[in-house]
């Protein structure tokens, strides 16, 4: 009896986004482990064990599903979006060097549709050139590190896209970010709003960086911001792929 | 008789890691348009008229497909990865621009897995904190802005994924990419180099930038550089979510 443990990204929510190999996994599964919304979009089934738990508990998830796939457990570790992407892979990874013990863990991770990448979709093509992907919560990191790189992510004329813009427990960063980025960038650039892509609450809006306020974003939203070159055709928006 | 276009990704490679919404899309199509390689992954029908191209005729590649539209055809321009990035999408938008007589075209984008991402999830997880995205050929962009860009990036600490490392019409870029990423990364930086990942090709490297030489990449070859918390645990490599 020889455990494993698969990483998965389950797409933004949309069903016809989840890749037919992550399907595949979730049927030789014994156990799934992950957030509660994440875990509840896994159909329930004999011989399943659903595991959800509440958000910021990454680690102990991580070192929950290295247990069971020590006894034998096949675990498909559920993220949305893509698993390597600001989700669980890092942290099962970093579980997995503070517990020795794991080391012969066969573990898998299974690519998703990230968020950022189904909301350019949704929108046009605004990261059709060089692009960077930030999360703007400074759980993990100082929030001056944040500042940093938008700035240079702004003179290295990058298109953006941003992680969990803005939470309730800080909502001050993300009109901070707003303002560097006038500052860098001039109110002329596109910016946009996609909220929940491919669910039923999808919600996208694009305006520029002089019309934009900080209670565009939430919990659910990613942020797209273009470069020098973003522009509008029609009701889309993208990013030339040649740079003048 | 009203047609479309839908620009999708087909992934990486491998069949199961194309979308359900992508597969359904190909099902309903009268026309399927893209660069030879990808219009070979689509099975001929009765019905269906295939249209490979070469290389670099992304522009007429695009307007082909609005013209097809506007005569009625539904229309699969595929790309590999993800259209959004590297790939047709901006082609195809850049064509509406220019033809206005097409702008009431039903165009859509069908998001795929994009190869930094795929090639992440082989490798452990080392796109796990902020990261970007360039392509380093200069077909479109003049080379300075390539060297300025990694520069910028490095000094962000972001890790880092390369498209289009290598081509034989300019070998020498790429080891001009590594001079730059040791110069401002060290020779301890952990580097990748995925190739045709997916694929009975697949192979993955992992080495320092130190031990790093240009050959390392070829044009199926997408390589991902770690930031400077990038490290190996067992056979993976991986960023940790925090910064310290």
């Amino acid at each position: 009896m020889s455990g494993w443990i698969a990483i998965a990204g389950l797409g933004p929510g949309r069903e016809d986004l989840v890749t037919p190999e992550v399907t595949a996994m979730l049927a030789e599964a014994t156990d799934v482990i992950g957030y509660i919304p994440y875990v509840a979009r896994v159909a329930p089934r004999d011989g399943l064990t659903l595991h959800p738990t509440d958000n910021r508990v990454e680690l102990d998830r991580a070192l929950h599903a290295l247990q069971l796939a020590a006894q034998g457990a096949r675990v498909v570790v559920v993220s949305s979006g893509d698993p390597g992407v600001f989700a669980m892979a890092s942290a099962v990874f970093e579980a997995l060097e503070k517990h020795a013990e794991f080391g012969d863990t066969d573990i898998r991770v299974l690519p998703g549709i990230t968020a950022m990448l189904a909301a350019a979709a949704r929108a046009g093509a605004p990261l059709g050139h060089d692009f960077c992907a930030i999360n703007l919560s400074d759980n993990l990191k100082p929030w001056s590190m944040v500042e940093h790189r938008l700035r240079l992510a702004a003179q290295a004329d990058f298109a953006m896209a941003f992680y969990n813009p803005r939470s309730k427990s800080r909502p001050h960063q993300f009109a901070k970010t707003l303002e560097i980025l006038l500052e860098e960038c001039g109110p002329d650039r596109l910016i946009t709003f996609a909220r929940a892509v491919s669910t039923p609450e999808e919600a996208l809006n694009t305006v520029t960086l002089g019309e934009a306020t900080y209670e565009m974003a939430d919990m659910r939203t990613v942020v797209l911001v273009g470069n020098s070159a973003t522009r509008r055709v029609g009701r889309y928006v993208y990013t030339p792929r040649s740079a003048e």
